[in-house]
């Protein structure tokens, strides 16, 4: 367990200050879903231009976080995370950019039936509100989920880790300005019905809502457009908010928690909210019988080392025992080059591998340059292994046996299963989504790396012309169901 | 607070033999889900022909149900639901029917990428694994939901209410026999991953189970081939084991609860599985100033009464006060003649309703023939109403005004919106799904009717000739997201 999720019971009830600050920016919210694609794509847009002009702020700011942290003792991994040097936030502005460019994902008509003449239904794309965000330590994280967030018409709540406290004060800082700047020449008049929703989760008898709320006071200021645009975006700061945040049903549509597994766990088991699962990665790559050596040795060493604190980083490198002498002789040195210390069951080490895995091992996600070694009997041994110990978030096999790649890739019940690459492809960005909000491990969609789709929902309209259920419960009429061009 | 939540505490630890059963249903699901579409669709077809030979003593198990349930004093709206006559069989029969014929929904291939050349995205559709569904009183439940388990390769754990006790057993022994004699001539053999993945669940270190699962000992008989298939649906009997499958985290993927919405609310209040929210419906009828009259009290008459035990039925007709006074003049006639018993506010007593509502009211499901009336200023104070008291089920506007009528299915933000049509159809059947898993008020997708959609889930395949993440990173290799015909 992380200390972060350690210290974190009970949670707190939402104050009436945090409970105004989320009618406000579900307020905002529901304007923001009102607007184009092309005003959502410039708000985008802008945002990415107020990064750039910050850029000097952001990157002062994370250097005094970095020395804050490097007093405190954090972690290599956990520094890792935190960094955001120069190439990181031009990577992450460039990320924005590539959201803004993105298809618009929402009024996408995703069914369209006649279920009898004149009586018509469709399904629609349509944001899925407010968004909260809790994360550790990773301040790019912010930048990526706001702009998906805004791209998608939602507002979002986010809560960094107080480590990065100041990096993610200055990124905000940055995305307020730009989405106050990107706002419409046409601004929605103030709506009435986000106020309505806003207040409406005050009900104490609202049947999905946790406990009954203190009513809100929502103060409208009809000139303050921008104002109102920019705080569809909030950011949290102190720990309490935090926490009070997981209560906050009915104004909160998601939570996405960023971070270790404890602090997932913690997550999962005091909300009511569905939470977006981004559990830690034990990431594992099988070099089967019939690999190609130099290519399973040239994916394992990218996979362990490109980002060892990433969550699609290898763990567990898992070896047939066949092909293992040959194999872990290179490997050995190779991964000695690279400053990677490998921990190897006992017919591993009987081959060289220098430090004894324990049991812990198996499930552990170092996050560092730590590998364990497990030499397997034949391809069933590593995939009943991958399904005790894995995490079903990303794994590999490398073969040139077409039998076995089938197997493994129809067996292995993980979000990601790979076949002579490296797990380091599982990511928003190289699948081509833009940027994720997260990466899920739960078994129900959104699962894997999860981008704009992740924050779009949909909504049924049945329209018709006075059509009633008893005529087709009599038999009276009888339903079409005729698919219609989407 | 109902009955059945208010005595639900707290969560007991699953049982050995729960564990074993669980594990036998998830390794029976996992050789399921390796069966071709035609087989499942058999075993289907073989569920409804066993469900058609046991007919007569299904009816008669629920007769007897019904017995007890009325010496017991159950509810009228209880008894309608618990009620399992000749034709409410025969049409789930044929609804069971209906599943086998729909379209396979695995193995959809939903995304096609090339990320590079030589380095290939999928993104497919495959089971989900288990489903743990829990449902008071309609036994009719089951049929629909095991069939579409079995069609879309997934297990089923069925938790009856005690009441529908009978009714349950003699529905699930026909289920089973028939999915035994479905089973394909080309037997799958024992599947050492299905087992694998069971027991992987016993691990005290991974990551997302609830807590340390002691071994469980999986006895596989390869000549019981059927019986295995038969696992793949279990019916729990006891009030203890019910709620011990709320503790079953990595043996069963998703929870359907069907049932109160304080059964709901304890569900999801006591498992770290995610639970397709199947809350009460309060849903709403707006009558315009410019609506159809006529049209609109069909509407109104069939969205009450053509069962008010349906989570689909109004609980609230909201009235626009300029035509308030004619429409109410025939709605107190047509409501009168129904037994709808209508509960005004103030405007709405003035003329003529008979007994006034109470701010409960507005909150309420009443399962019944009992209806609240409220006389609103506008469409926005009804979208307001709405907004505050409803449970984003399923909400309609009776108009003939286009710009009210969007504006209405814009802003109200329900799983369904309806113009001109009853609320009764919301409904997988109706919707032409076949038969449905629940009406998720969730804001996240699968929402409004699920049918074999909310059962499938997707994984991401990458195949790849060595490709490492570090040739990306140092500019040697750019991705060329090439989207791949589907």
């Amino acid at each position: 367990m992380s200390s972060a999720a350690a210290g974190m019971a009970p949670v707190p009830e939402p104050s009436p200050e945090l409970l105004q600050r989320a009618a406000g920016v579900r307020r905002s919210a529901m304007a923001l879903g009102q607007w184009s694609d092309a005003e959502r794509r410039a708000a985008v847009q802008a945002m990415a231009s107020a990064l750039e002009s910050d850029r000097h702020k952001i990157l002062a700011a994370n250097q005094a976080d970095m020395e804050t942290a490097a007093a405190d003792g954090l972690t290599p991994a956990l520094m890792a995370r935190l960094k955001l040097d120069g190439a990181k936030l031009d990577a992450a502005i460039s990320g924005v950019r590539q959201v803004a460019a993105l298809a618009d994902p929402l009024g996408r008509r995703q069914l369209h039936t006649e279920l009898d003449q004149g009586l018509v239904l469709e399904r629609l794309t349509v944001p899925l509100g407010v968004v909260g965000v809790i994360f550790e330590a990773r301040p790019d994280a912010a930048i990526q989920i706001a702009s998906l967030a805004i791209r998608s018409g939602n507002g979002a709540i986010l809560k960094g880790g107080r480590e990065a406290s100041r990096s993610c004060a200055a990124i905000m800082a940055a995305l307020r300005q730009g989405l106050a700047k990107g706002i419409p020449q046409t601004i929605p008049a103030p709506d009435p019905i986000a106020d309505d929703l806003a207040v409406s989760n005050t009900s104490a008898t609202k049947p999905l809502a946790n406990n009954p709320l203190p009513p809100i006071p929502v103060a409208m200021d009809s000139a303050a457009g921008d104002l109102m645009a920019a705080s569809a975006l909030e950011l949290l700061t102190s720990r309490e908010e935090s926490l009070a945040l997981l209560k906050l049903d009915g104004l909160v549509d998601l939570i996405i928690p960023r971070g270790s597994n404890a602090l997932v766990r913690y997550i999962q088991d005091n909300t009511r909210i569905p939470v977006l699962g981004h559990a830690d990665g034990i990431c594992h790559l099988y070099v089967d019988a019939a690999a190609d050596l130099d290519q399973a040795l040239r994916v394992a060493i990218d996979a362990k080392t490109q980002y060892p604190a990433a969550c699609n980083a290898i763990e567990t490198l898992l070896v047939h025992e066949q092909i293992a002498p040959s194999f872990l002789a290179m490997a050995i040195e190779a991964f000695g080059a690279a400053g990677v210390e490998l921990r190897g069951d006992a017919a591993a080490l009987a081959l060289g591998v220098e430090h004894a895995a324990s049991e812990e091992d198996w499930s552990s996600e170092y996050s560092d340059l730590v590998l364990a070694v497990k030499l397997v009997a034949d391809l069933d041994a590593a995939i009943e292994h991958i399904g005790r110990y894995g995490s079903r978030h990303t794994d590999a096999i490398c073969t040139t046996d077409d039998q076995a790649a089938n197997r493994f890739l129809a067996a292995v019940d993980s979000a990601g299963v790979y076949l002579n690459c490296s797990t380091r492809f599982a990511d928003g960005f190289r699948y081509g989504f833009g940027a994720e909000v997260g990466i899920s491990t739960q078994t129900l969609p959104p699962r894997g790396p999860v981008g704009l789709e992740g924050l779009v929902t949909y909504r049924y309209r049945l329209r018709g012309e006075g059509h009633i259920a008893a005529d087709y419960a009599s038999g009276a009429r009888q339903f079409s169901h005729r698919a219609l061009p989407l």
